[in-house]
């Protein structure tokens, strides 16, 4: 086993629309028991938590999956393991960027986090299931639902990506948020939790994996010019 | 045995002048028996062969590395497998990016290709070995010396790596050359061919390893804006 990050698909691939599921649950379980990702036609934000997979739909419900026959075109996962202590009496985004990414010098690692506790806050989005002609990230970006919740308990769970990295994967922070009770979750726009407590993980590789027997994937074009703005417009946090 | 693509190091790493071996020869042939690379501080060319290891240095003489100790700070590797048979009537740059990417829809993908034949005329680059304080290799790049060799018998090894990955290793072909008398190679810059064969190999997985623990690497800094521009200019074929 080893210490990789996992990566199915990539961003560029789809901001440019390549939305089908490409990888089936099953498989992608075989690389690693923790993980994010969203399903066939970018249907909601897929938490992977200890080998159970949950979805955030669109609708602001959760559910759990079981069918591993399910697919997904994008998806990162990684075996737990080299894990250190993190804990984080005060934590948003500002602090994750500012004290956590400085402090253990993760800027050019892809590394793994996983923090849990009772957060004050949480804001999360999530991708609406998408039929073909499939559009392309940029587009559904402006029109996702975005969902509150105030003083729940949960996890949050993702990867941090190199600046380098930021047309292949996410860069910077990329997480998703699961409530305790499996009723609220979804990709973290935004929080704020305090005595949260938790892992990070450096990884040694990041394994990316391509659809290659896939035509719509062989066959895919990007501009790679535009794509980095693209992508700043589509994500953010 | 996955068929991947195992690199080490980045050239975005290279650009930044942090150009100090990282990976022993002895771990990195662990991950495949062909493959492409540089010697700690850039010293020269690597070939590697059926595990074979060759460097073309700056005086434009081949050496046998046989020391499992040497380091490398940047390396591309795999083990040879799922290899397709590639016959070139005749072949140089233009017809490899023109026809052979075309023909078999490789810009998506990352690959392996291994020919050999008789090339009518063959140029290459050394890396010249530096000296700390590293530059970077955009400052290098303006100062290598060039070899050129007509009718030379030899072996074209290396690889084509999409557009989007262009700064984390060279996009399109990246390529080393060894002559069958081992005594002539480097990076190739230009070639005329006839009636070359070898292989291809599409690869499922790039395995990018970072040489986490070094600290020079967890330290340095990229300028995104500028690196496209600089591996332009630095790099060519």
């Amino acid at each position: 086993m080893n210490n990789n990050l996992y990566e199915h698909g990539t961003l560029a691939m789809l901001m440019a629309g390549k939305l089908s599921g490409t990888i089936t649950l099953a498989e992608l379980l075989k690389h690693g028991e923790h993980g994010i990702g969203t399903l066939d036609g970018l249907d909601g934000e897929v938490i992977i938590l200890d080998n159970e997979v949950y979805q955030a739909d669109e609708t602001g419900t959760v559910n759990r999956i079981t069918d591993m026959d399910a697919t997904l075109p994008f998806a990162s996962v990684h075996h737990a393991m080299n894990e250190t202590t993190l804990t984080l009496p005060k934590a948003d985004f500002n602090i994750l960027n500012d004290t956590i990414v400085k402090e253990h010098n993760f800027k050019n690692v892809f590394v793994a986090t996983r923090f849990h506790g009772v957060f004050e806050a949480v804001k999360v989005r999530v991708a609406p299931k998408q039929t073909r002609p499939y559009p392309g990230l940029l587009e559904i970006a402006s029109n996702q639902p975005i969902f509150e919740k105030q003083n729940v308990s949960g996890t949050v769970i993702g990867y941090f990506a190199p600046e380098l990295f930021g047309t292949v994967t996410a860069g910077g922070w990329h997480l998703h948020f699961l409530s305790d009770d499996r009723q609220f979750g979804g990709h973290l726009l935004d929080f704020v939790g305090t005595n949260l407590t938790g892992t990070y993980q450096i990884f040694d590789s990041l394994e990316q994996h391509f659809p290659v027997s896939d035509p719509e994937f062989r066959a895919y074009d990007i501009d790679l010019a535009s794509l980095q703005a693209d992508i700043q417009a589509a994500e953010g946090h």
